[in-house]
Formats: structure tokens, C-alpha cells, sequence
């Protein structure tokens, strides 16, 4: 826990005057104010994070934490818990969906596994193995609080040895059968909706198996009550090896002035966890897009954020965060290029 | 005429029959079904639009057709005259909004001037200039009928050299100061809405000012009593040469199984006009975005279509449209490379 709380207290508040000199630069460009509408929202809120009107965002590093989890046996989802594994795989090797769009965004990746229910080893996914998937929420918790504790601090660990590497905005996906079941959990616990409110069809599952879904995330949180003063012992009762990691990459992140990009359902209920643990972290995360998962609008609204994206996308995987990146780029090659008022030598006249 | 005529005369409806064969590829890739949304969305699109489901989408040629208009001089625009001369020699020069836009989209761009108010020349503009801007139709038609045609048999005639030239995608941009106007007036007349719900800020105008265009527009309308049974005689009276250019890349497009991905409110306006000319075009627009400008929404509501990105812009120049093509270009990704259910052998249990 000493890593974590030292992490949390080295997070500054974002800096909103290097947003006003970012504001100041993009007035200047020879365009109307405000013509290019939420991308200039964007540049701002990148200034205010990396503290600089000259934003870099050369070296984007996407995470793939990937995990199983125990709930899957309670017939959750749609999908057999073996391809958290596949495609884990796959992301290595190109083949998944939040890969391909990765190509696109000139972003890089890194598949990190935090307990994927395997002993099989693969070539390029980082092992940071806490065990093999996370108990089954509806008759036990999820995990330890030590492993609750693990799995934040290796999510800081990665994230800090990318930054190190080079990377200048930090990009969040996820691999994990069943994992909006514990997500949902999450969210209904802090957001204090009712459950079926939150919890969604994930994998397309049918109506039916989403009831028995609904049942399993109010049982889970009525056996096992989590703290939710508590986010650690929130995520070790009802959350999972993923959720945390992804906890701890906020965290670093925001401690290393550093943009991170959310992606969905999952990603929200890690940035719950992550603005309970330090309300400061909030500034730091970018929302890329709205998910199509029930239950996402609540999230979304309860931490405050706003997404740029709404494209009905519930794949997961990372697959919103790294579309995101296609507007980073955008807003760094207006900065880059664009003319300015001066230089076009106008005036407006309002 | 003859040859607009031979043009729609050769427009076929899209294809559903490859959308369908696409949404059968899409389905088989491993994921769960809709997982990427509207994404998948564009990918059935496009394979109706290109009769394949091997889209084709590695040259994007955009095609910014600038103008003046002599409305400009009622004071309906914040940005003096001069300025669409000197935005699209910084579009060649790759220093305006879109073309920043466009290096990060893969786009190529294609300046043509259809009728900027100068003399001057320079490298790299593509001179099919009809007249030194419109005229101004707070006092007289914008053009002749005869220019109408001349101004949208300019658009079919650049947007086919550029797919003769390999461009498998079209991408319509526009510069031309004061051109919310007679956009404007075409949205209102066709939508039968009140102006005051259509005329918008534009280039930021005043609110004063704003009252100010909404008379404009009701006077010219009243003044010229377009046909709204012709369009061609609506683009004469209160429309302007980039718009007609516009709406000839549109018929072009389609008569050439060509996608064609539109911007904001001028090519809203472009798009009404086009699909009264011929319905069956309609088919090929990819709405890229939603404008932040007033009477977005009814102009969109009128085409019946549903634009894929929503972030406030409005600086126009075909800065939506390009955005979008980092969309076109992940689902294309996407299809490259994504592994198969097959691959995988999985089944999923919903």
C-alpha cells in the first residue's frame, strides 16, 4: 500500500493555466474561435496535463491488461473464458480489433497478464501473472486485499516503465471474460443505482442470462458488502486483476503529468476506483467514447467526464480509447501546421 | 443539362445485397456481434456502395472547391472577403484546419477555385473559376442558369478525373466567406422551416448580425421565388458555385459506385440538392458529421441521415469529412486484419 499512497502523493491538480495559454494559441490559428469545437477542448486539456502549449504525443502506448475471472462459471457471458487467453494472443500478433485500429492510430502496444487462466506462455505478452483468473464473486471475493494491492501496483509498475520508455500518452484497454459482470458491480455500488440499471448484455448475451447476470452482481454485492470509503477492498470483494491494474495506470499517469485514455464499461469502473482513491487523478483522464453497455451513461455521469466518441462500439479490448487517439493526432498537426491570424495578416469584425 | 442529365441517368441504387454479404464477414471476425458498432455500420455501407465486400479505400482524394460570394458585402460574415483566396493557397500549402486534418487522415487534397474574387494565380489551385464570386442575392439571382449547370458539370468533371486518377473515395470540402448564407436559404427553403431556426453564427458572427443574415436570407428568398421543383434554379438564385460544384461530386460519386463523404452545413445544403436531383445518391453519402451550426439538425433530419462524429465543429473547409476518414481507414483496418471465429474456433453461448 506504501507504493500506492506514495503515488498518490506526488498527484498535482492539472495545470488550468496552461489550458488558458493553450486556449490563447489556438484563438491565434487562422480560423473562427472555437471552429474546431471539441478538438480544441482537447489541445486545451492536454496543455493542462503535460503543463506545455508544445504538447507531445509522439509515442502513444497502449496497455492491454488481460485477466480471467471466476464469475465467468455462472454463465455470464456468451464467451467460452479460454479467449481471454486467444486473444491476448492476438493482440500481439495484430489480430484483434483493438490492434487493427491501433495500426490506424500509430499507436504502440503492450499486453501485459495480470492472472489469464493459463500456464501456456506467449512470446511478447509481458507476464506479471497474480493467479489464474479471480475467484467467483457470487459465492467468494474476488481476490485478497494484498492482491487487490498487487494488481494497482503493477498496473503503476507498467505504466511507469512505458512512460519511461518514452511514451507521452498512455492508452487503456482490457482482455477479460465475464468482466463487465464485476464492472457493473462497481458502478452500481458507487453510482447507487439499482443494478439493472447498470448491468448490460457485455458479450450479447440474452435477456434471460442478463437477469441471472442482474442476480449475480446484487448477491456478490450483499454477501460479501464492500466498503466503498474503502476502493481497495471495493475491488478486492467484487472487482478484478484487470480493474486494478487499470487503477494503478490512472494513477501513475496522473502522477507523471501524463494523459491516460479510458476506453469503455470497464474502464469506467477502474476510473471510479481510481478518482475514490485521489479525486485529483479525475483531471488527468481523457474519455474517448460513450459504450454501448447499459449502465454507461450513469458511469459516465457520475465521474464526470465527457466523451468525444459515440459509436455504439461494446468490444472492449481498448478499442474506443485507441479511435480517441486518431483526434490527439488530429489536434497536434493543427497546432503543427496551421496558419496563424497574424500571418494571414485579417481581422474579424463580430 | 445533357450532361448532368447523362450522369443521373446513370445512377443505380446502392446495393444491400453487399451490405448483407458484408454484415456476414463482419459477423464472422472474432468479436462479439455489434461489438464495433457504427463502425460496422460504415463497413456495410461502403461494401453497398463499392459492390464488394474488399473495400477499397487506399486513395482519398478531397476536393475543396472554393468561391466567393457577393453576399459577403451585406455583412453576414465575421471574415473578410479576401480571406477564401488566402485559405486556399494555405490549403495547397497544407497550412489550413483540413489539410492538418488531412495529413493525419491519408487524405489527398485537390483545391479547385470555381469562382474566388482575384486575379491572382497561384500553383497548385485548379482554375475552373466561373465568375469573380456570385453575385449578391440580397439584390439580384446569385448566378445565371446557365452557370448553375456550368458550376455543377465542374464538380462532375473534377471528382471524375480524380477517380480516374485512382481516388476511391471522395471527400468534399469547401471554402468561400459568407457561404452560411446561401446554404442557409437552401436548407430553409427546402425544409420549410423558419430561417430564424436555420441561419446560424457562422463564422461567430454577433447575435445583432445574426438577426441581420436571417433578413438576408427571408428577403432573397422572397426577391428570387426559387422553384423548389428545380434545382437547378434554387442553386441560381440563392445558392453559390461551390455549392453547385458540390453538388455535382456528389452525382459524380455515385454514378461511379464511388463513396462520398460529406462535411457540415454548406454540404448539407449541397447533399439537398443533389438528392432532388436524383434520390437514388443519396445511397453514397457518408455523413461525416454534425455541424455546431443552428439548423444542423433539420438539414440532417431532412436527408434522413446520421452522422457518425458530433464534436462542435464548424469551421467548415471539409474538416468533419476528413475527420471521418480515420474511421473509413479502421474499419478497412480492421478488416485486414482481424482474426476469424474460425481462426479462433470458439463458439460463443448467448
Amino acid at each position: 500500500m506504501d507504493k500506492i499512497n506514495d503515488c498518490i502523493s506526488k498527484i498535482d491538480k492539472i495545470d488550468f493555466q496552461n489550458a488558458d495559454q493553450m486556449r490563447d494559441k489556438i484563438d491565434r490559428l487562422a480560423k473562427p474561435v472555437n471552429g474546431l469545437g471539441r478538438l480544441e477542448e482537447l489541445g486545451c486539456h492536454l496543455a493542462a496535463i503535460q503543463r506545455t502549449t508544445d504538447i507531445r504525443v509522439n509515442d502513444k502506448m497502449l496497455i492491454v491488461f488481460a485477466s480471467d475471472h471466476g464469475v465467468s462459471c455462472e454463465g455470464v457471458s456468451a464467451t467460452p473464458r479460454c479467449v481471454t487467453y486467444l486473444q491476448a494472443c492476438n493482440t500481439v500478433d495484430g489480430m484483434t480489433a483493438v490492434a487493427a485500429l491501433a495500426k490506424v492510430a500509430d499507436v504502440n502496444i503492450k499486453v501485459v497478464d495480470v492472472g489469464i487462466d493459463t500456464n501456456q506462455q506467449y512470446s511478447g505478452i509481458v507476464d506479471k501473472k497474480i493467479a489464474h483468473g479471480t475467484k467467483n464473486i457470487a459465492i467468494e471475493p474476488a481476490m485478497s486485499y494484498e492482491q487487490a494491492i498487487q494488481s494497482i501496483e503493477i498496473g503503476m509498475e507498467v505504466t511507469e516503465s512505458s512512460i519511461n520508455e518514452g511514451a507521452n500518452i498512455i492508452v487503456l484497454g482490457e482482455l477479460g471474460i465475464a468482466n463487465t459482470t464485476p464492472s457493473a458491480a462497481i458502478i452500481s455500488l458507487f453510482s447507487k443505482y439499482d443494478t439493472e440499471s447498470i448491468v448490460g448484455k457485455g458479450s450479447n448475451i440474452s435477456e434471460e442470462r442478463q437477469l441471472k447476470k442482474v442476480g449475480v452482481v446484487n448477491n456478490a454485492i450483499k454477501l460479501h458488502q464492500p466498503d466503498y470509503t474503502d476502493p481497495i477492498d471495493v475491488l478486492a470483494k467484487i472487482g478484478g486483476f484487470e480493474i486494478g491494474s487499470k487503477v494503478g495506470a490512472i494513477l501513475c499517469a496522473a502522477k507523471n503529468n501524463t494523459p491516460v485514455v479510458i476506453d469503455g464499461f470497464i474502464s469506467y469502473s477502474a476510473a471510479i476506483l481510481a478518482c475514490e482513491l485521489c479525486p485529483d487523478a479525475r483531471g488527468y483522464i481523457i474519455a474517448s467514447h460513450q459504450s454501448a453497455e447499459l449502465g454507461s451513461q450513469i458511469a459516465i455521469d457520475y465521474l464526470g467526464l465527457k466523451p468525444y466518441l459515440n459509436l455504439d462500439l461494446c468490444v472492449g479490448e481498448g478499442t474506443g480509447a485507441v479511435l480517441m487517439v486518431n483526434l490527439i493526432n488530429s489536434i497536434k498537426s493543427v497546432l503543427d501546421n496551421m496558419a496563424t491570424l497574424e500571418q494571414l495578416d485579417i481581422e474579424f469584425t463580430h
